[in-house]
């Protein structure tokens, strides 16, 4: 449990054909790019959408990434990621996510350690680790 | 024009971090994974959805593929890919897509000619081209 | 250390223009696409190869992965994906990974637990765990 | 036949599990993802590689990109792109690629045309088409 337990970012998504490999099931690393893309829709929904993090050359570079799989999706599925903030830290924080398809069986459960970074020098430049604003945290407690 | 003009799919997407490429944009190929994911669902919302596509031992080998991209996509534009068969010949089809940005942008045009081949000894074994049945045909001809 | 440390796989790889994001460096579920095929490599240089695996419907499906990002890779990195059995349990095991530059910089450290499956109805059909042969852990003992 | 013909560019690739669908053969946008490194290789064995192109300020967009497909691959498949230049316009160019596999199987034929640009205001800005220095297109004429 966490105080931001209550903010739930949520991501829709499909199993599509090329996602899939020759067993007919989801190719793994496709759950962790549904986890990127969700934590950028969960940071889009509290209003840091992809423009505003490129206009104030802001960007969320990955410590690590973990993710279980627990049923097999196939071809077609449909699914919502659900995500939370587990933890923020001083400049880094981790979002837990868990993916459930249509009929409510929880397909993955997953979780990214990121960096709250700011370009040195404009965007693709390096990317330099911030305290995360207090602003920013208060955007994923229940009000 | 075809005589199929009429009957358009819609498939929903938008461009992930992901996607991206180091100069900020689309990396082209996702056009090309949005052109097949829109196939798909363009036959599935006339009734060969994933499921019975699977059951029916059916899919849509490749016969070539093209794009003219017209616009930069950036991280965040969400697009609509329009699909209609521009032709049906014996045992292939040809599907035309654009690619069109929420605010009205057309940013890429392609198509992709395929064959409707069924697995000769079940899903994962090699495909055999079919001919399309009629009534296959006739779900893209405006009632 | 495991008893299974001295059989390393060698998985070389790049990171290409489209394996990287708007911030310049490697898109992360790039890592797991190597994690993957790294896997499927290593029980290829032990007599597991890809037509084998296909011919006795054999598959490797995941139950968890992880990865931890030490340094960022950028466009033109030569990658050298070292994999290791970490572990065998009775149908399951454990590959651990590391993804070396031709720098020598350890870019990434991660691990894969799998399931020895085999379809139940040939390729394609659902998989179930199988007890993992002693022939096979023993291809990964130092002679 | 094109004077730039001799010079050919050698791009070495395998068909991973992951790049399968459930057909059990390649997924075709994995092929524009093959000619696109091929492009970045090709430059980078005439000079121009990822590291001078991101110092430099340059990319190359693409126009169009279109590809046949011959012969399906499957995972395993060791394959070897060739790639020539079709064709130098003003600001843009033509590349021309065979993805031909280890046993001599041609699998795939397509080519992409790409701007010759350079970033406006450094790398991640809009890019704009440069004239192709007579410096670039002399390094594809045969000695």
């Amino acid at each position: 449990m966490s105080e931001f337990d209550s903010i739930v970012g949520h991501f829709a998504c499909e199993v599509h054909w090329g996602d899939c490999d020759p067993a007919g099931i989801i190719f793994y690393p496709t759950y962790f790019r549904w986890m990127d893309a969700a934590t950028w829709a969960f940071m889009g929904s509290v209003g840091y959408g992809a423009r505003r993090m490129r206009e104030e050359h802001l960007a969320m570079p990955l410590v690590n990434a973990d993710c279980e799989f627990l049923a097999p999706a196939q071809h077609g599925d449909r699914c919502d990621v659900r995500s939370r903030i587990a933890r923020f830290g001083g400049a880094s924080f981790v979002v837990a996510h868990e993916v459930v398809r249509a009929d409510g069986t929880t397909l993955a459960k997953g979780s990214e350690k990121r960096v709250w970074g700011r370009y040195l020098n404009g965007p693709g430049t390096p990317l330099k680790g911030q305290q995360i604003p207090d602003e920013v945290k208060a955007l994923f407690r229940a009000k």
